[in-house]
């Protein structure tokens, strides 16, 4: 009789999880692939959602059907509650799933520092229910001030503000700006969207820190002609659904925040009682395992790797799953692969509005068109299906040519 | 000094209330239209939202948008709460707008047929929201069903119903069995969605009644051969979360069940204390103004024209929306135009998955894959805006070529 093969459990259908299941395409092993979600999200372009550019669907797809040829792998939707390392299980839901080898690859959500009573006035930008409410709040707000009739109201409803100055916030910043100042412009009578005050707030010294110094400098002057006002240096010390608190005392009325600083792990940290760092980051050795667990892995934004700074985007992520499924692959087949892995940075990138974007690619810097042009033509590539590639791609040369918003949705139950 | 313009409110974004306030551009009135959603949706396609074949933001469009170019107009998105018909005023959320000519556009719900318990259990499809939930519950059916161990669980979970053989219900049907049988047929390891029961409840003598008996039949068969069981002369006499209750004591356990039967009008006749026939449609002039109050218009499906039967459709919504807004640019020239309204009846259509449809327009009988063009093209002519037609003919597209759909997302807070 054949010995029954390895069971890998994969926790997460992002970048991580997905690249690690196809890692082990064709591998003796029987793989379950568990998510909350049916979709697996395209995060770099969710702040595309909450500004009303791209449609949920665009940019998600369900992570059974990227999948489904894949014989050696089923996906389960329902959410892990507990894992037990010693006997090698995993509750999900009412179900109990044993394993071989486990990945947890859960990602990370938005932390506010010691202050989780923020998260109500300042949502983050993980997901897509994430990106709804803000697209909600961002065209409510307009239509608010419609009809406000007190100065200080429409005031306050047209100021909004970003906290966190990364690619993220920056993005954000930008199309915020873009669709204020001319997307909306023709549509209200008692308003004039271009009025609007869009704040970019960053706590460090200048926004795009993980960037060269003139890079960072001229996203901030591209930001400030698009008419954002960017604040560097500037601490949030307090978040309402009315305003922020900046540093000591200084108060700026605001109804819509958006939070784009800091990440906070997923609990997959206290599920295995591992070591994690102050953001619930698992520590784990040079190869992705987790000590004296041998075969538990942590891969993509979750994993923080013993004496290295990796960043937590895309490219890295993808990059550790394919590692793992690899390590795995070769114990499966009774090798043993003893090379840590290792991280190579493709480059860093962001978009700033429709007409420019900072590009640095190993030592090539780009600004301006072309830096846009490259960076739209990589997140197409890297969109999952033929279709979504082909919407996303007549969506963004229509608005491009038209200044218009194809998702300017308000649904009554995002509010 | 000039005599200040009249005001004509508009309430309701939908067919009737678009066509109205076009029919008024360029007349010296004030034009404020109401609506308490941001977005004019285009009903005939709710049902491929829900569905997953396309997103929302596909067939919705801002109002304020729409009708940017029109100077003599504002949108004003808020919730009617009340009407005075002798001081001539409305009330909307905190506003208080004065009317010369009042315009209720404001549309039908779906009824229960006086059992408004069973609206958890059998959702209907009217706005944008009701197709999310519906959606949301079609495809939680298969991936609850995957994880089921039980069989009764299971084969609950993976039956569909489907109540009212109106064009609504015979597309809903088409497309749930399409989705089942095509779509999902690979995507699923311990299930096969193809074992799918999707169930069309009629109470009727048969399916499609406003269309000639052949075609009736025609659509039934079609369904019939794409496995959707379709009972006629059959009522539903209780609805839950576990299924439906047929007759005097038929039980079908069904998870998903969809209502595409009865309508009930919007509140607004008990605003303005109007005669309302049994299903809460204002009954109207042949005008299409309410009785003794000749400056209050009713459009669309809230109206009940006295004498007529017109159909709850998009065409008759505009050309009632048309002729009343002609009306009233006559009243503010001072011209008396005493013609009624006369309902003109453009021909009946509806699709059957992706294969036919049945259509007849006048003496001409259309049925099968020509039919089906002609629904497509017809419908991607009548949705708004450039951008929407090409991607919904692109997304057509490509689903009829791949059998996959694009918008197969289930979002937490819709479940």
């Amino acid at each position: 009789m054949d010995r029954p093969r390895p069971c890998v459990i994969i926790v997460g259908g992002g970048f991580a999880g997905l690249e690690c299941a196809r890692a082990l395409a064709g591998v003796a092993v029987d793989i379950v692939l568990v998510d909350r979600q049916n979709h697996h999200c395209f995060q770099p372009l969710l702040y595309q959602v909450a500004t009303a550019a791209l449609s949920p669907a665009d940019i998600a797809w369900p992570i059974r059907s990227i999948l489904s040829r894949q014989d050696n792998l089923r996906v389960v939707m329902a959410t892990v509650t507990s894992i037990d390392t010693t006997q090698q299980t995993l509750q999900a839901d009412e179900l109990t799933l044993h394993y071989d080898y486990l990945v947890l690859a859960c990602g990370v959500t938005h932390a506010y520092f010691g202050h989780d009573e923020w998260s109500a006035a300042a949502p983050g930008l993980k997901t897509i229910e994430n990106a709804r409410e803000i697209r909600a709040r961002f065209l409510s707000a307009f239509e608010r001030a419609e009809i406000a009739d007190d100065d200080a109201v429409r005031r306050k409803l047209l100021t909004f503000v970003v906290v966190g100055g990364g690619p993220t916030g920056v993005e954000m910043a930008g199309a915020m700006a873009e669709v204020a100042h001319e997307t909306l412009k023709e549509d209200f009578r008692r308003i004039d969207p271009r009025m609007s005050r869009i704040i970019l707030i960053e706590a460090g010294p200048r926004i795009l820190p993980a960037l060269p110094g003139n890079l960072s400098n001229y996203a901030k002057s591209v930001l400030q002609r698009m008419g954002v006002e960017v604040m560097e240096q500037t601490r949030v010390t307090n978040c309402t659904r009315d305003g922020v608190t900046l540093g000591d005392d200084k108060r700026i009325e605001a109804s819509t925040i958006v939070w784009a600083a800091g990440v906070m792990a997923s609990p997959a940290g206290q599920w295995i009682h591992a070591e994690h760092d102050r953001a619930g980051r698992i520590i784990v050795n040079p190869d992705l395992t987790v000590p004296d667990r041998p075969n538990v892995f942590v891969a993509g934004d979750l994993a923080s790797v013993r004496g290295e700074q990796i960043p937590g985007i895309a490219p890295a992520a993808k990059q550790m799953g394919r590692y793992i499924g690899r390590v795995i692959a070769a114990k499966v087949k009774g090798q043993t692969r003893t090379d840590p892995f290792r991280y190579r940075h493709a480059g860093d990138l962001a978009t700033i509005g429709r007409r420019a974007a900072v590009v640095k690619i190993g030592r090539i810097e780009l600004t301006g068109f072309l830096a846009w042009l490259f960076w739209g033509v990589a997140h197409i590539y890297f969109l999952i299906g033929l279709r979504n590639r082909f919407v996303v791609a007549i969506t963004w040369l229509w608005s491009w040519l038209t200044f218009r918003r194809g998702a300017r949705l308000i649904s009554a139950d995002e509010q």
